[in-house]
C-alpha cells in the first residue's frame, strides 16, 4: 500500500464526479470547536455518496477487476454494503448482499432501494459471511470486503490525498476513527510521515489496540455506540501492516465520550453523523489527544448512517 | 444596501471567526444531484452558528450600535431569536426574547441555553411583537428585527461575497428562499446584475410574489412546511427596495416539493436541513428554474432547524 495505488485510485475516481463526490473541507480555528488549536479541519466524509468513506474503496474495487456476469458480492448490512450495492448501480452491474437476520427492516429495504438482490441468512454476521463465501464459490462473482483489500484501503487512501489538496498541504495531524482499519491504513499510507495519523477506536472494539498489546492481529469482542460501523471483530492484515509503520498512537475512547461528541456535532455544528464519525471530537474534547497550541487537527467525519431520530 | 456595506459587515465578522463560521461551498457536478447544468454549488450555511445564516445579521446589528446595559431585544422564538440569543451571549450583553405561548418548550429551552431571559406572552407572534415594543421603549435595550434592518441585511449580503470568493467568480445564477428578503436583499446586494438572483417562495407564504401581483408590499396570509422561518406576513421594506432592482424572478413552490427536495438532501447528500433550506433543489428537480446546460447555479442552504425526528 504505497501514494502511487492512491494516485491510480484517484485517478479512476475521477472519472466519475457525479460518483465519488470531492467532500468539503471545512477548517475552523480550534476555539470554533472549544478547542485550543490553532485549527481543526472537518473532512465531512459523511457527505459522500453511500452516506460514508466506503463508496470510494468499493468503486475503487470493482474499477480494478473485470466484472463477471454474476455480478459483485459481499456480506453487510452495513456501510461496506451500501456502498457495494451503489457501485454495483453506478456500473450497471448486478449485485448480491448477504446479511444476518438481526440486520434492521430498515437497512434491507436501503440496500434494495440500491438495486441489491438482498439475502437473509443465518442469526449472526459470521454465518452470512459463510454463505456469502459459499455462493462466491458458487456463482464466481466478485467478492468486496469492508476494510482488508488493497484496492479499498487505496480508495479510503484517496481522502488523505484530497485533505492535502484542499488544505494547501498535510495538516499536523489527521484523527481517524478504526473498526478494520481500512480507513486509517489509506490515509496514513497517504500521508506517511508528513502527518501525524491517530487512531482512535472504542473502547469496546479496540481492534488495533489489543494487536498491538499482543504484538499481531487477534479476535477482539466488540460491542457499544459504534459496534454497528467500527465493529470489525479483528484488525485487517493491510491495515496491521501500513499501521506499524505509519501510526504512532492507538488511543481508546469510552461510549459515553463518543456519544456526546455525536450529540455535540448535531447541536453545535449541525453535522448529522454516525457515532463513528464523532471519535475525533471525542478525542479532542476529553483531551485523550491534546494537539498543540499551533497545531491544525484535521478530523475525519467518515459516516452519516445514522436514523436522525437518535439526535432529537 | 450595497456592496460596500457588506464589505462592512464582512470586516468585522472577519474580527470573529471562533462565532462567524466561513461555511463551506459545495461544488458539485449538477449529475450528482439529478440536475441537467454544469455545476450545482451548495453553499452550506445551515452550519453557520446558530444553525442558520441569521447569526450574519445579528452580529453585524450588534457590533454597529452601542449596546445598552439593559442589552439586546428581540421577538422570534425561530432563527432570528436564536442567532440574536447568540450573538448577545458572543458580546457577553443581555438579551431578552418575546415569543408567543405557541411557542414550543424545546425551542424556549433552546433559547434559556443561549442565555436569553425568556418572556412568553400573547396567543400569537403579534401580540409577542407588542410586548417587545413596549418593553423595548421602557429599557431602551436595543432591537434586532429578522430581517428589514439594513445592518441584518448587509450581515446576510456577507454569504454572497463568501461564495464568489470561494467560487473563484460569480456563478450563473443563485436561487435563495425568501420569507421576510434578508437574505435575498443581501444576496442580491452584492452580486447586482452579475449573476441572476432567483427568489424563491412556497405557495403558501408568497410575500414578494404578491407585492410584484400588487405593486408594492402587502400582508399575506402563511402556512405550510416553511413557515416557521419563512412565515413573514410581508416583505421587507429594504428587500422590496433591493429585488425591485436586481431580482428579476420570484417564483412559488408547492409544499410537497419543499417538503420532498428536503427529504432527498437528507437521504441522498446527507444534509439535515429545514425545509426553508430545501427550495433551490425542489425549484431544479421540479422544473420550476431550468437552467443552461453551461450553467453554475448557486443553492443557498439556509438553515438546519429541524427536528432531525421529522427526517426519518
Amino acid at each position: 500500500m504505497n501514494r502511487a495505488a492512491i494516485e491510480q485510485a484517484a485517478h479512476l475516481a475521477a472519472g466519475r464526479p457525479h460518483f465519488i463526490r470531492r467532500t468539503p473541507l471545512w477548517r475552523l480555528p480550534g476555539s470554533a470547536l472549544g478547542v485550543r488549536c490553532a485549527e481543526v479541519w472537518l473532512k465531512l466524509e459523511h457527505l459522500q455518496t453511500s452516506g460514508s468513506f466506503k463508496a470510494r474503496g468499493m468503486l475503487h474495487r470493482l474499477l480494478s477487476h473485470p466484472i463477471p456476469a454474476a455480478g459483485v458480492i459481499v456480506a453487510s448490512g452495513g456501510n461496506a454494503g451500501i456502498a457495494t450495492a451503489a457501485a454495483a448501480r453506478e456500473l450497471g452491474v448486478p449485485c448480491e448482499v448477504f446479511v444476518p437476520t438481526v440486520c434492521s427492516p430498515a437497512k434491507q429495504a436501503r440496500l434494495r432501494e440500491l438495486g441489491a438482490q438482498v439475502v437473509v441468512t443465518g442469526a449472526v454476521y459470521a454465518e452470512a459471511l459463510a454463505a456469502c463465501l459459499a455462493r462466491q464459490a458458487e456463482t464466481g462473482a466478485l467478492l468486496t470486503h469492508a476494510y482488508d483489500q488493497p484496492e479499498v484501503v487505496a480508495g479510503a487512501g484517496t481522502i488523505g490525498r484530497e485533505i492535502e489538496d484542499q488544505g494547501g498541504g498535510a495538516p499536523g495531524s489527521v484523527l481517524v476513527s478504526v473498526g478494520g482499519g481500512g480507513l486509517v491504513a489509506g490515509i496514513a499510507a497517504w500521508f506517511e510521515d508528513r502527518s501525524r495519523v491517530v487512531a482512535l477506536e472504542p473502547e469496546l472494539a479496540p481492534t488495533l489496540f489489543r494487536a498491538r498489546q499482543g504484538g499481531e492481529p487477534v479476535d477482539v469482542a466488540v460491542s457499544g455506540v459504534a459496534a454497528d460501523s467500527l465493529g470489525a471483530r479483528r484488525i485487517g492484515a493491510i491495515a496491521w501492516d501500513v499501521t506499524q509503520r505509519w501510526v504512532p498512537q492507538a488511543l481508546l475512547l469510552p461510549d459515553a465520550a463518543i456519544r456526546e461528541a455525536q450529540l455535540w456535532l448535531w447541536r453545535q455544528m449541525k453535522l448529522a453523523v454516525e457515532p463513528a464519525a464523532a471519535l475525533g471530537l471525542a478525542a479532542l474534547h476529553t483531551g485523550v489527544y491534546v494537539p498543540e497550541a499551533d497545531e491544525c487537527v484535521c478530523l475525519v467525519v467518515c459516516g452519516a448512517n445514522v436514523d436522525p431520530g437518535s439526535l432529537a
